[in-house]
């Protein structure tokens, strides 16, 4: 969704689909847009609606309403552009009418793929596709894609989310709550951002974004990246991070960080990263972010790193389950502080990716190439 | 307090404090540290106390509690130095017996100064002196004195709380806290700070650290100051502020922001200054966020301008009354937040300034100079 984790480099998507590039039987150019690699010339075989039909898009589930309510109005001068939102339960029931998927938070499995049979396009609104059996797709000959978060504002909006969570978290919001309501004042006793070392797990569009926004509080930036070389990273890499390294050196660096800020996409590799060995290689009292994927992180070690006072607070846009139970015990400790995974959801990161599935539909409709999603199949 | 507003200038001081000045009968050179104006010969009629005598210092009131219990660990190994905490009720009665009084959030009028008859220097644990009858302070023959935020890490936090208080507006706090609790996802649809118009009164040291901060997220920077002076703006204020103004110029600027930021001073000329004729030339659904002191706000046109949804949203440390009711309607609203006045309470400025107040008591036992305060009388 839309407070996803990193813009992947293609070579990582080279590397996350590999089997998925090898079935299309083409070999991705990495660092071009998908659009300059001679997508248009697939356009045909994707875009092939009849002009006189109606092009169907099915947005999964009631959850990030305003994803739907956005999109409908920017398409809503096309009649022959139908967009509907549908149960969760639902989709699989009413899938083989659509041919454009948001999939939102829905598991979209290979039962599923398997009934979409007018489906052109399986998309994600924002870049987290961890749901979606990316395989299976390729197989029916349906493409996969994201919304880069670089160009929509959603890396934006996410990265400004994770510094209100670091201060969220570090000034004890809820013990600051807690003073309000027993009219105490000058309580509780926080901590400045400043003079903190931060590890930026993943650092993609967000991980920039949010180093960038860090850079002034006074901090020093470690980060790890599975790809360093230049052309993944679109900024003075060095101005902005003291210590890089890639993802086997994030143990290492924990043992320097005082608050640590996971931007890291979803994926068989990466599910549970953040484990007892993680965090038992902090400091005690270090702080943990997560604005990505709620299960980048183990819940278990998460817990007990909680409890034994490890860890000295806890600030999650994402969650293990969503929604999550308001009751569950985790959200009982007093250093944690949860948001309802909003982290990417603005005014202004959600029009703009409004404006990219509703033209993605117009362009589905008439067989124009695709050139603000990335394909990852 | 702590979280209090912009160091002022000396020119200002000057201003601030003309009668207390000429009473005084001497003038003081603007820009230099007090010490270098020759304060050091003035420590032998301030730090008078026998040296086998005990140096008593007071602190007024429960609140801020750290501020004590800091200042007494960092003096607990000079038993000559007794800290002391007592209820604000009680501190006419025993004021006779200090040497340094630390006011927090005591009003120290004329009367309790005309008591306060062992009594060298009265000082704030932080910069905020608007409780103190500075005038009738000089006329006893005791200084007056704040501890400069921008040398303690207390503009830095309450600069830091700034951020937090914009976000927490922004991103409707209230709203994503009863997302949680409803189990519902993606929503409320918040705002960035990227793209937005901020305007900072008062670009004091908060201001510029407040400035310093926001410049990455993407912003226009309005700001104004009694005097932009260089010597007045320890920065490169060009590249901070977009746009500069004098206090006249609020009006003026406040139609092209935003948000707006308060870090004045308070006095008797800010008092109420963010009132009906700001407020309504503002931008409909503009942001208002407080760090400084509440009395800066008109509460009856900030509470109008709420109601009618001019004021998209409020986010105040500081309050009107202090401690303020939580029942007060003001709170009521959805997208107003508050918090305990805690935006210079961090460990880190907490504990420099312990060591300012306790290297205070002791340079007046001993007769030594002061460096670390900024005396106003």
């Amino acid at each position: 969704m839309a407070s996803a984790a990193t813009k992947l480099p293609l070579s990582s998507l080279l590397q996350l689909s590999r089997t998925a590039v090898a079935a299309a039987g083409r070999r991705l150019i990495p660092n071009l847009p998908f659009s300059a690699r001679g997508y248009s010339k697939m356009a045909g075989p994707i875009g092939n609606n009849d002009h006189n039909d109606v092009t169907r898009v099915l947005f999964c589930g009631p959850y990030w309403p305003a994803s739907t309510i956005y999109t409908k109005e920017y398409v809503q001068n096309y009649p022959f552009i139908q967009v509907d939102e549908v149960d969760l339960e639902q989709v699989p029931e009413v899938i083989h009418n659509y041919h454009l998927c948001v999939v939102k938070n829905r598991r979209i499995d290979s039962d599923i793929i398997a009934k979409a049979t007018k489906m052109k396009i399986i998309m994600q609104y924002g870049v987290g596709l961890e749901g979606v059996d990316i395989n299976a797709a390729t197989e029916h000959k349906i493409k996969v894609a994201r919304i880069p978060g670089s160009t929509t504002g959603n890396a934006i909006a996410c990265a400004e989310m994770a510094i209100y969570l670091t201060l969220g978290v570090l000034r004890k919001q809820k013990e600051m709550d807690a003073a309000v309501k027993q009219k105490d004042l000058g309580l509780p006793v926080g901590e400045t951002i400043f003079g903190k070392t931060v590890l930026i797990l993943g650092f993609g569009s967000i991980g920039v974004e949010v180093a960038k926004r860090l850079r002034p509080f006074g901090v020093k930036i470690l980060a790890t990246k599975r790809n360093w070389t230049s052309n993944t990273v679109p900024c003075d890499v060095d101005g902005l991070v003291d210590k890089k390294g890639g993802p086997e050196d994030m143990y290492e660096l924990a043992r320097e960080a005082d608050i640590v800020i996971t931007c890291m996409t979803l994926n068989s590799g990466s599910v549970g990263i953040v484990d007892h060995k993680f965090l038992s290689a902090l400091k005690k009292g270090s702080y943990l972010i997560n604005i990505a994927r709620g299960l980048l992180l183990d819940y278990k070690a998460v817990f007990n790193h909680l409890e034994s006072g490890h860890l000295g607070g806890l600030g999650i846009d994402v969650a293990w389950m969503e929604p999550f139970d308001p009751e569950d015990p985790i959200l009982k400790f007093s250093n944690v502080i949860i948001t309802p995974h909003i982290a990417g959801i603005t005014e202004y990161s959600y029009r703009t990716m409004a404006k990219v599935v509703g033209d993605v539909a117009l362009k589905l409709h008439t067989g124009e190439p695709f050139t603000e999603i990335e394909f990852v199949n």
